[in-house]
């Protein structure tokens, strides 16, 4: 049987757009011949809805646009993953289901076993977990049809302090009870450049298992902090990757279940290299936030730092470098170089800047607050004062433009509170709130490979804020190679206080490295929508208790 | 059986504190003769905990303290709420757990059944559900041991697009089978003004249904946006409340139960005015969000405008009248009465108070942004200027003095986005941002019921932002009545745009509310966290996707 792999960028909630491509998908892979297409789960209306999903009309609409392709299907069989209602007066109003489309309407519906709850996943909150299994049957092949999570029913972790197998159901098993002849999956798998092989390792063990093949189709493209890689795959009954999808990009291709039988070819899979892979996470996720959201021209201050060169970069990369504007306002604290270096990178990526000074404004504003601050000393009110003015200064831009802020903070500097709340923290999207200082360092590597589109002055200046007189990060931070290693160790891996010093990292470092971690927690409930590229962004994926004394 | 209902308020993570206030409550039972002390759900702790049951030496130190608290269970019973780890192989890792404690050590353990995954909660993110049924024997009786929501298995709903029957599991039929004395109820059970009969309700049908007598043990206090009331109770067996514990505050209150035999007495239950407990939960909010931060002062722009007026009464009645401060921050566009009417106020409360211009602020950013505007008109990005030039001049007040800036926007606005991100939008943490401008109003007549605490200058004004000439808050926005009537039907009942206009609402109208609604989410992603009165306040219990176009 020559199945499609339809790997798509949906639109949550823009049924015209998802729809459209969806047909259009059908269209293509009835021409080349495929006698089943497969699209990823939650297909129609884009994955994850969310609270979308409470609402009588998103969930009536979505049915209403699975008939509307049903009927598209006469001489093709469809999988496409929606939601749809469970019958039971019982449990939760909604199942995660793969609808299965032939001869102009719905023949099946296979609803979804494991329900993610965890991370950033809230599957629970919407959806009641099936119970009952059966294959689908399609020509001459009994397809085991599953969505997702159902085949991670044992994942490896991370963390030590957590379960590989969180569910009591195990849907494979059961499904191969009744002796299938294929595996499918049909998901919405976000990327973390933390589990690339995890994830092949995944379908890779179950085709092995099971000695089946086992088809994959993964959403590409960013809803908002999750960017989703695609790099669907076909694997054979020995576990070998027959054909795998684009990264990053749609793609429609063609597998004949055939070549899947173990027989036919080798492995194609190559390895993908794990910072090239976060550059172009990076670049999809800030292409998407633009493209859903109506948006195309981003603006940003560059302060001469890295965080901000980088942004600029991948900003670039993404919209257009004539859809990107630099702000440089350097204050009386601002280094030399700091201005001169970010106008060659402007330069040197084509991107247009204007320069505002913001000492008056310093000035003007120390003198409005002096009959408050009266005989008080220059502390981290004047500093986190520059960095306001400089969000007053871009959003003013912003507004009157309609260009989107972006965040140019990086992953150690949220986490230890490294930033000024409405200052430096602010923005409509964060680009590198996800990355770790370190991979900064190396993404700046990444891009620099050929030519030197970052200066190199900008590079080997040791970081600073540049708020007070000869000010750089290392006098109130450790080094950046030591705090991010602590850092993942605690985020990450959720390693305790005592495990960390274990490792051999100083033990009041580590105290303090997490008392900042936690007494911060406030400033992150207020930051952007960071761009996940980990197993553990800040955000919805790490909930924590402002007022928790721990 | 003599038994104390122990309504505490517990601080998330602080064992100390926790721990010692419960060996306490065991003590003073003890001495006046309780022969079972019931705390609430996850009390070791405080509830909820969120993330914090995913560190392994946080879950080890619950276990720990409640073995301490063991030790001092001798001759008394004490049913505690705190995790469990479930030993199956399978599933999550832990379950939510009543802990029942006697003779000095742990006796039983009672698991969770039904985990709230929905609005507020995350349960099913931490805890396996509990599918084995058992009574806990004392003395002559034999216990339903219940936690929360197992209660809840049907509950009336506010919103026709939900489900009254969540689960497919009925705890306490299935206890019922077991021929128990008396049901026990240990919850964390939020406050909502919308959902105060509803929760009586609960309890008094299920003694009713099952002619049992209920005891119902709440938390007391606040957890950063979630407010709990208490108001613990004893119903008989006959639905009739017999005993019922203060409202916002820790109380210990004896039962016996043989009071609850149906005979005895009748029921003491009154009616609680709404606008009143709003009042109450607001206050309880605010303190309790300074006590478990470990700050004490607040800091506040007043406006002139009732929001910012109300905000002040309530923070100084929490925090005491020296602990608050109002900044007052006139604009050219400001009205004459905005200062006269603050100052009147700030005099009424004996509020320090201090006054800042910020025309020449205003006119210097307008002059530094010159050479980027030229040829532009006055605009919004003007009036968001006014509004961060004040954001910039409280936080840094705010950073200097260790005050926590309390933001005043009310929850028609943030519906809405009438407000400026990083301007009147901030603060850390909100004090009205989920009460409707109606409401708002409500509240001031009921703190003006006595004397005029708030000047009626302040309360006859029209609503205005003041960022332009003669600016209303009706040249922008419906009136407030009608607007917070669609918004309400929107956001809290979930209704489509075709069911409010069947409702009489004009359909212009309702599809720009809803478009405003929806066009915002990105600006009330980035607000503090808000106190939470209703069933439905912006934050972590409505999850939408930012770029979604629906």
């Amino acid at each position: 049987m020559r199945i499609a792999l339809a790997q798509l960028d949906y639109h949550i909630g823009n049924f015209a757009e998802n729809t459209g491509s969806i047909v259009l998908a059908i269209e293509n892979a009835r021409q080349s011949g495929a006698e089943l297409v497969v699209f990823s789960e939650l297909s129609v209306c884009g994955y994850p809805p969310l609270d979308l999903l409470e609402r009588k009309d998103f969930i009536q609409q979505c049915i209403d646009e699975i008939h509307k392709i049903a009927r598209v299907c006469d001489s093709i069989g469809v999988i496409i993953g929606g939601p749809s209602f469970n019958n039971a007066s019982e449990g939760k109003m909604l199942f995660n289901s793969a609808y299965f489309l032939y001869g102009g309407e719905i023949k099946q519906i296979i609803n979804k076993s494991l329900l993610p709850t965890y991370d950033i996943f809230d599957e629970y909150r919407y959806f009641e977990p099936n119970r009952v299994f059966t294959l689908l049957p399609f020509k001459n092949k009994k397809i085991a049809l599953t969505i997702c999570e159902d085949l991670w029913d044992d994942q490896p972790v991370e963390n030590e302090f957590a379960r590989s197998r969180l569910y009591t159901r195990h849907p494979l098993e059961e499904l191969c009870k009744l002796d299938p002849d294929l595996v499918i999956n049909i998901a919405a798998s976000p990327f973390s450049h933390t589990r690339m092989d995890l994830k092949k390792g995944i379908f890779i063990d179950k085709a092995k298992k099971h000695n089946l093949p086992v088809i994959y189709v993964n959403q590409v493209g960013a809803q908002t902090q999750l960017i989703f890689e695609g790099g669907s795959m076909a694997i054979d009954c020995k576990g070998r990757i027959i054909a795998q999808l684009d990264f990053f990009s749609p793609e429609i291709k063609i597998v004949d279940t055939d070549e899947l039988d173990g027989s036919h070819k080798k492995d194609i899979s190559k390895p993908k290299d794990r910072i090239g892979m976060v550059h172009d996470a990076l670049v999809t996720g800030i292409k998407g936030y633009f493209r859903k959201t109506n948006f195309s021209k981003a603006v940003l201050g560059l302060s001469g730092g890295i965080d901000s060169a980088i942004t600029l970069v991948l900003a670039a990369r993404a919209l257009g470098k004539d859809n990107v504007h630099a702000i440089l306002m350097p204050s009386g604290f601002s280094s030399g170089h700091s201005v001169s270096d970010s106008v060659e990178l402007a330069k040197n990526l084509g991107i247009s800047y204007d320069i505002i000074k913001i000492e008056d404004l310093f000035q003007l504003f120390n003198q409005s607050l002096s009959p408050l601050f009266e005989g008080c000393a220059f502390d981290i009110t004047e500093e986190n004062l520059q960095s306001r003015i400089r969000c007053v200064l871009l959003m003013a831009f912003s507004n009157k433009f309609g260009h989107i802020l972006l965040n140019t903070s990086n992953k150690s500097e949220a986490a230890v509170g490294y930033g000024t709340l409405y200052g430096d923290m602010s923005g409509g999207l964060s680009v590198l709130g996800d990355v770790y200082k370190t991979d900064v360092f190396l993404l700046a590597k990444y891009i620099n490979a050929k030519t030197d589109v970052i200066p190199r002055n900008i590079l080997l200046k040791p970081p600073s804020a540049e708020l007070r007189p000869d000010q750089k990060d290392s006098d109130s931070l450790p080094e950046y190679t030591v705090l991010d290693r602590v850092l993942e160790e605690y985020i990450e891996h959720q390693k305790t206080n005592e495990e960390i010093v274990a490792m051999g990292f100083e033990k009041s470092l580590v105290s303090r490295i997490i008392r900042l971690v936690n007494t911060n927690e406030y400033k992150r409930y207020q930051t952007p929508p960071i761009l996940r590229i980990s197993s553990k962004a800040f955000g919805g994926g790490r909930r924590l208790p402002l007022v928790a004394k721990y």
